[in-house]
């Protein structure tokens, strides 16, 4: 049973630590974890391991993109269909490493909804934020992309761009959630983060990469438990 | 045991009738009947659905395409190590509805090459059939975007250019095998386009929209052992 | 002397009729048409055609498109500095047929205020003209995609659109003015347009194509006046 | 009257030393240079440049870039038309700044001919710069990206690839000229390219952001002359 509200979902972009074989263990530790601490977590991974990890966790999945194409004759594209039969449960959009035309935003996030799948649009500025709010996806991430991977955590670097964000983005959509991302890597940063009106974390590399990802995401479990 | 050289592919785009567990069906009847005629066949699934087809049979399968990407913070790419992982063999790359960069293609080759997978690069024109056949992928297609879709078979159609591509890429790269690929859709197509010198055939509609799959792939192969 | 607020900017797309010499007769019968009626009237030529018609007319002139780039090497890029230098007043940005990550339409639209530049930023819906102000542009068009080129005005095939696009952009920004555009040919679409609470008209091939522009442009004027 | 069939293009990038009236004096001081030693020389300005310099003197101009389009609806982009009507002999396609679709790029060629403008498609490798030579440009340019504005030659660090890519391209088309570039920026680098076989150099930041530009180019001519 989850204590909380907060959300930590972590990205496996293409890192060979989390791919394949290694997206299922990881996503077992992070269920683990999630589980014991009774934090609501999520996993990221790549298309070709979505459904390996689905048939592994009770967790929720994202999808890291879906490509705004209905079915049909788009050879090579990402069809929300597809992500969500492989067993995702949300999707990413608009990540900075995977950035998508505004009207592909918006398209995107009307399939996501029309799919069943959670869309979590991503956005580098507070401006931005704002913008995505406007199709009302679920959640909207900022990450301002020169923290990204940085290990220097934007709820710590750049806390006005949060609190801006926030009060932004609940401005043109008081429902929509927020999560914080770009270099988050201690529980200290998570902790920063919900104080400053997030309502979850968006991480990659702090966890990924990590010696011992297990420990790292428990002591960002810790700190959700501390605001709250 | 296989009594033929010749390949025939097919993509299985994003179209619905091959999406999840539709791609699994598929992919097995395409297996029987290859085996039945003793034809090499091969399935090109979207991402996602690439492990449980690897997981149901035991022909060649394809990725669609693969992102020039090395692995680390690319989030939302396809990385070759991943479609490799999750069980492919090979994969597309700049079918002309996700066409690349030049200078991706070549990446793109490369990189399936350092990752063990087959590479089919599509290209429209006989010009860029041999622009592309430089690059040494392992199979190039021929595709006239124009034809794409039609029911009218290129191979019908515009034998010219299927023998020109076939001159211009034997010119440029005497051992990379062709495929012949847009509107084929009947055994006689198929038959026509192995005559005008190709190894193969590339094809998404023509069997995956088609009432009977299995009985327009059996007509394929019997095209096939026809030639040989 | 003006006597109307509205503006009328005649966007020239790629069309050989308003192609270099022809750029400049088609901006002086604008320019005299405009004066006559004494209804502000602009133009948006070819990047190559700025200067030269910068020369022969007083008329606001925008660019079609800037790219997001600082000065430097960006081969092939179009530089706001650029545009600036050879004449133009604007630009627009993030038209449907030059359409623009999300992040490069806010980085357009802050380097045309840096330049000096008025920036007109399209958008194809309501919702995606709320987005888009959220950027503060001068003024925001809003095109849908489908109704561009088409004859049927979107003022009158759409008001609703029409409407929703005002509202919801005057309540992220009041102060941003609203061109109607898309389908817009005859002097009753001006009318609707206006009287639906936009700023101005963003027309092509309404008044390019004609086969009398002065025509054309004359009764777009009237309207103007008659709304006033 | 021109000693020398060597060719020598100076790209003006986005830089701001070749913008606007500087792009005009900068072109008048290549012109001059050139004519005093009898060296073939031309410059590639910025889009909306290219009019005021070709007012101005009387060498070759390319455009850095023209869009794979017809004439139309086509807001924002660069037609050949356009750039031919401006005054442009020539254009500059895939630079690595530019990078195009391999589609685009045999486009963009066929496009440049049909308008009657002379085409350099650039190429990072000498793979690549086989691979643009089966369009039939009138000239490749070989430009390692790495060496782009680094002020190391491409003719002195990497002789290899300059080699190849002459042999490689003339095997594909003997007729093509070949041009040199990457950190292009004394006349020893010059001397070393064309004698290993090239026709001429591409060459930006070394002559544009030089302190004396004139002296750096008069430079280049000398090793012209040197190798003839």
């Amino acid at each position: 049973m989850e204590r909380s509200q907060a959300f930590l979902l972590i990205n496996f972009k293409t890192y060979l630590e989390a791919t394949g074989k290694h997206a299922v263990e990881l996503s077992k530790k992070v269920e683990k974890v999630g589980e014991n601490a009774g934090v609501k977590v999520g996993v990221a991974p790549q298309f070709c391991d979505i459904e390996r990890v689905a048939a592994s966790v009770d967790i929720p999945i994202f999808a890291q993109h879906i490509d705004p194409v209905p079915p049909g004759a788009s050879t090579g594209h990402v069809l929300a269909e597809s992500v969500k039969a492989a067993g995702a449960d949300g999707t990413l959009i608009n990540h900075s490493e995977k950035p998508l035309l505004l009207v592909d935003i918006d398209r995107a996030v009307q399939l996501a909804k029309q799919t069943g799948l959670k869309s979590v649009v991503c956005a580098g500025t507070a401006r931005l934020a704002a913008a995505v709010a406007v199709s009302e996806p679920d959640m909207v991430a900022i990450e301002p992309p020169e923290l990204i991977g940085s290990g220097r955590a934007v709820s710590k670097e750049n806390p006005e761009i949060v609190k801006d964000s926030v009060k932004r983005v609940h401005k043109v959509n008081p429902t929509v959630r927020i999560l914080c991302g770009a270099g988050i890597s201690t529980g200290d940063d998570v902790y920063t983060a919900l104080k400053l009106g997030t309502d979850g974390i968006l991480v990659a590399s702090g966890v990924v990469k990590a010696p011992d990802p297990e420990r790292v995401l428990a002591s960002f479990c810790e700190a959700v438990l501390r605001v709250e």
